[in-house]
């Protein structure tokens, strides 16, 4: 950490994509973004029809927020089974590590999500594809293993399709028929934006979602945070994950804390993303005019964070007059209790 | 995983082996085998009578299953307690990492069975015999702690044992005292071959043993498969864990893939060992005109698998059709269920 | 392990401090002492009223034993609760890792006590202050955070405090206020030196807390062992940990066998550090006139270990004979039943 010209921004949206039939991706690794050693993540849109063909993940789960549009997911689990959900904006769907999945815009328009992988490692070397698999395996052996001709399997695309576009899924399909009894939830989708937010008046708002609320989610939590114009996600720490942002929204500004007197202080845009190590002090100030939205995601299923406000206003006054060499006065001064977010009109000078 | 001359196939029983009295070794990890980052593994092979002394792993646990012969094992506990096991052929142990352990040929024929150890980087660095610890400490010390006299000492082993040969185990040595209860299975044994396999007429068949069926054995799962001729294990892959195969009988064509549209092809005889990493898609098919029987291991107590034909037949038709780019025709023809083995008749041209 | 010229021992005592207000400290991580891979530790010591200041490790969990004096600590958990709890000599506690926590010294003397960290890569780098972070980030943020003015934020320390010299907590302070209810035990502290240890007369003690006892101290466990003048911790190893020793008063010698006919002996004095891999087989014999006296702390929160002389006794005799290549006479003559530890006069020569 002693390196400070190191950078937790990466400008995600910014990056030349991959493009393909349907489909339209930008991804951050830490090849590409050298901070974010425990999380990677990935920006995809896909037309509607455009599907992410089906493919799974050796080395990560993935967690996901949907943003705009509407999707429909398949995924095989060990035990055999294959589940279909739906997700619409604000959606959280997880998958666990190398469980065989696809995505489908469904809708009339664009869907636009993000992924988040538990592990910065995360490339498409370890990324598999159903097409790629057929064809790098002998044709005679897929021909046996599908019970199809040698011509049949010529048929099959000849290398990774990665995005494929089809008929927009509708009631004449498979995969757009209602379930019978429509649910809000399912093992695989959590409505994060459902919920009732942590609110702070003249601050922001904060939805979690862990593995308590969604109990797939083993290795990952997540959470949406608004920022009024002004205000901060005060300065605060997770002791147990790292922490990757994606900014939906606003601009702002953060800095990251890496002890021994070493921060570094970056500005942020939309579709910017940061990262911030386990145990490194940060705090996040809204500096634009409009609502700063940001889609956080953990590299833990259990969601933990000590503020600083709430640290010193447990701590007996005298040991904040000591640790700090500041008198009675100043030391009155300081938080009471919990604040989580500031306002803009707390500042003073 | 872009190296695409990495090999998957280490021919382990052509490898030069360690000898002693009344045993012979042959290991594979890491150094001689670059691919088996996870798991590294030993083909022994003990005399009547013949033994591998008393030693513990300290970096592994060690998983094992006898080929031929017999052998009796003891191994200690943190909790202070002994057991004594008897093993035959089909028969799996398991060792937790760091526990002494002892093991000892008891018939009249050689015994030879293969251990797998749930670290790729296992190796004598990280084995430890007693009489090398004996012979590494100050005879003093020695003396002192067994209550015995320097000359005494002096009468002990100079340097590591390794493998010694003593008194076939009869009826009058301790270690062959019969059990009061005689038991299929013990703490520490698992009798594989008695368990009714899953047996794909015309494909093959499978016995798999993991923690569920062996509960100390939490960080291994192993299973023995056998293939007819023509017929192939489908192409598969494991979400949670890598695989090291031992090919006890009959030849086979593997191919790993490693996504990136790359993959390799080999071919495995008898006495070979295959290595396939997590999540990397697989195949393996019986090359040869007799029965392919192999033994594989892999690092996590649960065992998981996804198969192709499986998650073929889960998704919508429409869902297939986009994703390959084919009609309805051909998407009838996919496989409708889980096929595990395929049989040769199966193939078409 | 190749390396024989590793050494075990770092002379922790003879480290140049690092000095403050009320306050010195002496650290071994695996900068100062290679061999230490998995554990780091740290002798400090507090003058009446000196504080190290709020801080956290981002990369590990602390255990701690009291030498001499009394100290009190704050420490925040995630939940957002603050305790308050109060030790003096004996006394052991833990701090999960990224918990904000204080130190203070709160009696007449000096508070001398060892801090072990379960990651051998802690370091500074890797512990953040308060005053640090405050320091380190914009003053019209810290100004917005606490609710205090820029004017106010310059009486805020300029840079990382570390230790602060404080009033001596007393009735006055309310750091010292008792607890309505006096509890030998808090879910932070444990009374080791309370416990009744195991005694082998003439041999030694050994008081171990494990999770068992501390539930809080899920990945640490520690002891404290006397030994008689001559007498010696029998050889053994553990099979589940890497163990960090201080050596508190006496002298003694230590081999550490690492296999492969590889070990190293070595003299400690008090004030010394040992340090012993996970697996790696070793025993401690006192050396000196008086008793040795060991604080050890291992990277797990279950304490396991094997001592030789219970292994051997647990083996049928003619295993013994085998293995060492012994008669009926010697090997009627190796430990019946566990000893741990070897009183002097067992010597013979």
């Amino acid at each position: 950490m002693e390196n400070t010209t190191l950078s937790f921004r990466y400008q995600l949206e910014k990056e030349t994509p991959r493009l393909g039939p349907g489909g339209i991706t930008r991804g951050a690794s830490l090849e590409e973004f050298p901070a974010s050693v425990g999380i990677a993540g990935v920006s995809m849109r896909l037309q509607p029809g455009g599907m992410r063909e089906l493919h799974w993940h050796a080395n990560a789960a993935e967690w996901a927020y949907v943003i705009t549009g509407s999707a429909r997911t398949t995924i095989i689990h060990p035990d055999g089974n294959t589940y279909i959900d739906n997700f619409g904006p604000g959606d959280v769907w997880y998958f666990p590590k190398g469980y065989g999945h696809s995505i489908q815009a469904t809708g009339n328009t664009e869907c636009h999500f993000i992924l988040i992988f538990d592990n910065g490692n995360f490339s498409e070397d370890h990324t598999f594809s159903v097409t790629d698999f057929i064809a790098s395996t002998p044709p005679q052996v897929v021909a046996q293993n599908l019970g199809i001709t040698l011509a049949e399997v010529a048929q099959l695309p000849k290398k990774e399709a990665y995005f494929a576009l089809g008929v927009n899924p509708d009631e004449r399909t498979t995969i757009a028929q209602p379930r019978s009894v429509p649910q809000l939830t399912s093992m695989h989708r959590y409505p994060l934006e459902s919920q009732q937010p942590r609110i702070v008046p003249g601050g922001g708002t904060q939805r979690v979602v862990t593995v308590n609320e969604f109990p797939i989610s083993t290795t990952m939590a997540g959470s949406i945070i608004e920022l009024q114009p002004g205000a901060m996600r005060e300065m605060h720490w997770h002791p147990n994950a790292d922490e990757w942002q994606y900014y939906i929204t606003g601009q702002a500004e953060m800095t990251v804390f890496l002890a021994e007197a070493t921060a570094v202080t970056e500005n942020f845009n939309a579709g910017d993303v940061g990262y911030v190590p386990m145990g490194a002090g940060h705090y996040i100030k809204n500096t634009g005019t409009d609502v700063c939205r940001i889609l956080i995601g953990f590299n833990n299923g259990h969601y933990e964070a000590i503020d600083l406000s709430q640290w010193l206003a447990g701590n007996p006054k005298d040991v904040l007059e000591t640790n700090f060499g500041i008198g009675d006065q100043l030391a009155d001064k300081l938080p009471k209790s919990k604040l989580f977010a500031v306002p803009a009109n707390q500042a003073r000078s």
